[in-house]
């Protein structure tokens, strides 16, 4: 599968961008974190993973994105399709980008308003004491960006979603083969180890997400780090992976039991099951988040409302979760290019759960499976 | 090795923070980031990686710490000595709990000062709509934290180091298998991707950070994901790794040559671990960053101030950079039980460098190699 995107994705995007910027009357959008930027850009690294440096894209309201970046990655940056490329050596003690990030958004902004991400999920990848100074240089007004990176993000080309597809296929291929890894008196912690080389071997570029249970009938939580005891008999195995391709994530776990499952596992896996599919039987444009909700709490809870884990299913693409919630109070309509997961949860004893994922995408007239979905059945590992 | 921390180093970590609270006047020190937050708690999990919900650690001027948490997060706070544990249901699209911080900084903090991270590096990971919610339900005043959560975090116990170290060995043992991987032929992607299949075999937790690159006689950056370009005879291979062991990270790479290396590429590394060599002689308590910074550039650039890279080394420990840069303009003295990475880079022709990295710790009479030790000369892989 290609790597990257054609340049016309691009332009999309910021055609889009800009429209609605114009309907809010935003001069332009002030970026920092790494999905905003990527966005726009396509500059893809791993270099994200250090905090030291800060990095801006500002989207003026005519033209294409300038990139106001430390000079380690103006190399990077001028192989995508970004030609105004504002570089300096950072980390500066003194002026860590501020004058020429400031000097810039005046220039393309003057006195207009500029728009900040500032919901949900949103953060300004920016130290406070710059942040200050900062709105201090900038004659323009800083606002919030009234939703447009997240609205945008929310919805995905064919390109994008096939690169999802693309890594929910290799993690598919992984699950298929935790038969190779996992079994009675096998720690936990190997699993999980094991676990990332079948991705990476199965071609994931890399896993920025991994977690996972073990424990009879079910498992305590679903974030914890894998510890040292052995699988046993009677245990349900769970692995949630957020493997990347190309820069796109999939979000989707798998149940394994650990000898023959229990009645209590059987039936909670066979009712999570059954609440993906009345999930994904009225996922559709127009349909809501909260519609989704309600189809799954119906079957895990009869009802309730919910449960700790506070949402049973999100958006999903650039990042391991973004956009939308699966919960009573988001009322989000799905449309067509969403892709969410589906992940009910359920109480199997006082303090276990077993959770199930997948992943769809909203189509014209329904939703589509992207990870290649489980049936009521787990896989047996003996 | 034991995974995690005696409950004696939590309590060491929160003294030394209260005792410079007091110092400054802070009622509170409100944490939001990954690091900040398992710094005083021992909160580790991969959750961090969806950016859908906000958490919050209030440090009081005295008494423990009190986590203010979603509530799927909750069982697995328990599990560390933290006891005061507040949690709500996110997301939640109404009030994300903000209602929930206000009442506990009001609590702890009434009209004091709260302190927040505001210097390099540190960012606030809350939405800026969210931030001015709490500040306008919040009695108390919100001030910079004085750069006590960094000038904690800039120096390791002897736990710590002990951490930074295993995951430097088990980097040292996957780079001395390298030639296994890696030869004339190979796509440099697929160099990546066994590169992490090996840090795991080798005892990695898992592997946030690899880059590198692989051209004649060096590479054009050092940020760039890998392509699919095959290995060439008279390439020089590179690769950066920052491996996770129990949530600490080593930073160092390894440079070899496809074939028998060229007397620039041989010259280049030798000059690269004079430069390492040089910075490790003077490298002790009292000596500055800068002065580290001048031993090297000496050496790679016949001093002239540095490089677009910005920097020939920085901090290391809970996060892949941390703290100190090795520049011109960072005089911060060294003090015993700092991480630093020396990391020169040399041009070795137009647009074309080579990097050479070590991890070291400040001793009480100077500084010790985390990192395996690379000689001059490169391994040549044939």
């Amino acid at each position: 599968m290609n790597r990257g995107f054609a340049q016309t994705e691009y332009e999309t995007r910021l055609a889009r961008a800009q429209k609605m910027m114009a309907a809010h009357d935003l001069s332009a959008l002030l970026l920092t974190t790494e999905a905003e930027i990527r966005y726009f850009t396509g500059f893809l690294t791993r270099f994200w993973e250090s905090p030291s440096r800060p990095w801006y894209l500002v989207v003026p309201a005519f033209g294409k994105p300038i990139a106001v970046i430390p000079s380690i990655g103006a190399a990077l940056m001028a192989q995508t399709w970004i030609t105004d490329i504002r570089s300096w050596r950072a980390p500066d003690p003194v002026d860590d980008g501020v004058s020429l990030l400031a000097d810039t958004l005046n220039e393309v902004a003057g006195v207009g308003r500029i728009g900040v991400p500032s919901g949900r999920e949103s953060y300004l990848r920016v130290p406070q004491a710059d942040w200050g100074w900062i709105k201090s240089a900038t004659a323009g007004e800083f606002v919030p960006d009234h939703g447009i990176t997240a609205r945008l993000h929310a919805v995905k080309s064919d390109a994008e979603i096939a690169k999802v597809e693309t890594a929910c296929a290799i993690a598919g291929r992984a699950f298929a083969r935790v038969p190779e890894i996992a079994g009675q008196g096998v720690a936990l912690s190997t699993v999980f180890r094991d676990f990332q080389r079948l991705l990476l071997q199965e071609g994931a570029d890399w896993v920025p997400y991994l977690a996972g249970g073990a424990d009879r009938d079910g498992y305590g939580d679903v974030i914890s780090p894998a510890g040292d005891i052995p699988l046993a008999n009677g245990d349900v195995l769970m692995l949630d992976t957020g493997a990347v391709f190309d820069g796109y994530f999939c979000d989707f776990d798998r149940n394994f039991a650990i000898g023959p499952p229990s009645d209590i596992a059987r039936s909670a896996h066979a009712r999570l099951t059954e609440a993906v599919d009345a999930a994904a039987e009225i996922a559709r444009p127009g349909a809501t988040a909260a519609q989704l909700f309600c189809a799954m709490d119906q079957i895990v809870t009869n009802g309730a409302g919910g449960s700790d884990a506070g949402r049973l299913g999100h958006g999903l693409g650039m990042q391991l979760t973004e956009g939308l919630s699966l919960i009573l109070g988001d009322h989000t309509p799905l449309v067509p290019g969403m892709i969410l997961t589906l992940e009910p949860g359920i109480e199997t004893a006082e303090g276990r759960i077993m959770v199930h994922e997948e992943d769809v995408v909203i189509t014209q007239t329904g939703c589509r499976f992207l990870s290649p979905r489980a049936g009521p059945e787990m896989t047996v590992i003996t």
